[in-house]
């Protein structure tokens, strides 16, 4: 199963591809898509497209898209929630079941605790995706934290139901 | 010139097409796009759909789109600039320019002043278009209004100045 985290931003669009097996999680590619193309209407456009072209190169089986964070900025979260709507049309458009987690649920999913730092966050990614380096810049880490968030959320209870 | 006016919002999104000429402004048709389908991925799809279904029927010249109001509640903030976002995102797809206004923005064109109520903005919009009824939901008569206050802000100050 192939699983596409998504960090969305309007300039800065993080996307990670995970692949879960019965037995590991496997990295598979990961990046940013970045706009700095005016007005909005056409940064947003280009994002779309590159959500569509990353979809029609891995076909991922589901979408995991970080959430907004709300009460830290206004402005931010409005800008947070245009580029993961892009990224849910995206999906919905190509049938592609989205998903969508809080960065409490991220970073919770990750560490166990909802109020982890993202360095903490990252370092847990590594080591579960059984890389030695961490992936970079900072928004692709996020989009593989996402993904690998989605893979415990809903797929890890029910291998470990049928392994028993 | 016809101009395509968008209330957004991601459960009834407002719409409205007004045709311009030299010497008046024109209703030409209004309504609302509504889906209460889940989740909001399919809903973002739907709502996708049915401003492209617009586009393709009416061919509007340009787009102006509501932008969402931040101080009042960021929840609603939020879903405004996810509905936006999608409507963009359609209009930048087609290639038809898109324009944003504040809700100030719009009450200042129709009434001249940035403070007014939502009843006298409508009571205006119905004025300028020549109608004498005032078209109904609340969310397409705020489309017409958006789409009035485009063809002011952007195209009246062209007329009058070629008039002289």
């Amino acid at each position: 199963m192939l699983i596409l985290g998504i960090d969305p931003g309007t300039v800065t669009m993080g996307y990670g591809l995970i692949e879960a097996t019965s037995d590991e999680l496997r990295l598979i590619d990961y990046g940013v898509l970045t706009s700095k193309v005016y007005p909005l209407a056409q940064r947003l456009y280009a994002l779309y497209s590159g959500i569509n072209e990353i979809l029609g190169r891995w076909g991922p089986d589901e979408v995991a898209i970080e959430e907004p964070f709300m009460a830290r900025n206004a402005r931010l979260a409005l800008a947070v929630g245009r580029a993961q709507a892009i990224a849910m049309l995206a999906a919905a458009q190509s049938g592609i079941p989205a998903y969508t987690y809080t960065p409490a649920q991220v970073k919770q999913a990750a560490t166990g605790y909802g109020g982890s730092g993202k360095e903490q966050v990252q370092v847990m990614v590594t080591i579960q995706l059984g890389l030695k380096l961490l992936p970079q810049p900072d928004d692709a880490a996020d989009a593989l934290a996402v993904a690998v968030c989605h893979f415990g959320q809903k797929h890890l209870a029910e291998i470990v139901a049928k392994e028993k």
